[in-house]
């Protein structure tokens, strides 16, 4: 595939794609950085690495694809440093899930040379840090890819092939589509679970052992999601924060709309929404982004 | 246990009753009752009960204790019915997930020397009808059994054994309390799921299927309480309506905050949101009430 891959950012993503390459020897050397001691341990530890580099200019220099997998708020200092040393002919790319900003970012810097491909697989578990990392965290999942019109297809095959070895389908999209459908689809259930929980937990502290106790009630499928890493998800709200915004406006409206059907007793338009509802998880199940087992399969 | 037990209705809740009252061997008769011929040819066909009786009077006039499983729209035409027929000295109670109103049908009928004991086992999937059913589905679960404060304790202490047999533990509440704790924990997370399905739902065909793609990012989670049956979930927000809107409302000036949040880009107020969620996550895992496996042991 390629020589040399960098990975920049040892996190849940990070560890699973160095994961995944090590595994299946993909590529020939494999090099990373990351800003934080325990976690280089970790991967060195683990061996997930050819080469732990002790910052992110000597992690980049001779390699053929970049891949940058840390918070949006340190995006702009890591392509900052690293961009006057980036191998000519070299493929830069993220994980990030919200595209406009940091696609603006590595614009300004107009980095001679390189090909920048913006990227996000859609995939991920509440748990974060180089432990929670697997293999098979892409298998099956989309990876959107966001290049400018102007990238050659050559460069986008190749950071496509670099997802498909990682077990993604892989989508074409530009960066405004992406952040508009991924503020529907991750940013606004993230808000929505977030302050379902924050309401819970605003009752007295003897409702709140009964709320923990009764949460198998549906309370409990919400809190897997507002468990996820706090600073990756400041950091989204605050970089996709008018799509969000409008996301939320448009479910506060569908929410006055049901409330109003509830004062009203209107079994008839509740019934109608619940049986859509239905229907809406069949497709998500029959496009295999779910399982079919009842409560997930929980056990 | 009890000589004869009386199971009427047998989707979901009360066929998993009869499929673990069989396996375990815990009555000596078993009789059940289903309005719909289809259900109960399944429950013939896998042999789940002694009797399949043809009416409900027939099903209840001479069992020990009478376990009601029905739709709260239901509710009140079968127990009229099976009243005049109750055994002196039986046990009734029911599942349904709001007591208030079920609770005074039974206290306005004034039903002579049987004694009446409203519950709820706090357990379920998002999948309705017998075929869905299955003997652990109350394992580690919590029931809540409401009694008048003038039953008699020997009487509760048959009826929490009853759901100790399940695998299930039990707690006496308020049937006030119930309502107002389970409105919290399920039914404004159940009213939050659907919508934000009817929300993702309103966008153009095109973005539907990018939708239905990138479910994995959080919105997926949200449609597995979204698919509960729909009947069941009619009945229930139109037998809690005021306690529903209540949560709703509480839960719209959560969400009206932290739309506030994102538009100053308070990051300190953000990050303190996300950190105590994370925490109640946990509580819920310490708690036994749902997996630590990440994204739910999902396959």
């Amino acid at each position: 595939m390629f020589d040399q891959v960098s990975i920049i950012g040892c996190g849940l993503i990070g560890s699973s794609v160095l994961r995944r390459l090590k595994k299946n020897k993909l590529v020939k050397k494999l090099v990373c950085y990351d800003n934080n001691k325990s976690v280089c341990e970790i991967i060195k530890k683990e061996s997930l690495s050819d080469h732990i580099a002790s910052n992110p200019i000597d992690a980049v220099k001779n390699s053929d694809f970049i891949l940058i997998a840390i918070p949006l708020s340190s995006f702009e200092n890591i392509i900052s440093s690293i961009k006057d040393n980036l191998k000519p002919g070299s493929i830069l790319t993220d994980t990030s899930s919200v595209k406009i900003g940091v696609d603006n970012i590595v614009k300004k810097l107009k980095i001679k040379n390189v090909t920048w491909i913006p990227g996000h697989p859609v995939a991920g578990t509440e748990n974060s840090g180089p432990n929670a990392g697997f293999p098979e965290l892409f298998q099956d999942r989309w990876t959107i890819l966001s290049p400018d019109k102007n990238v050659k297809d050559s460069e986008i095959k190749k950071t496509s092939l670099f997802w498909e070895s990682m077990g993604s389908k892989v989508k074409i999209m530009s960066v405004e589509d992406h952040d508009k459908i991924i503020s529907l689809t991750s940013h606004l259930p993230h808000a929505i679970a977030y302050n379902i929980v924050k309401t819970v937990m605003a009752s007295d502290e003897k409702a709140k052992a009964d709320i923990v106790r009764y949460s198998a009630g549906g309370l409990r499928d919400f809190t897997r999601i507002a468990a996820s890493d706090p600073i990756m998800w400041k950091d989204i709200f605050i970089n996709n924060s008018s799509l969000i915004i409008d996301a939320i406006d448009r479910f506060s409206q569908s929410l006055n709309e049901f409330k109003k059907a509830i004062e009203e007793k209107n079994s008839e338009k509740l019934l109608k929404i619940f049986e859509k509802s239905k229907e809406f998880r069949k497709s998500i199940i029959k496009a295999g982004q779910d399982t079919d087992k009842p409560d997930f399969g929980r056990k």
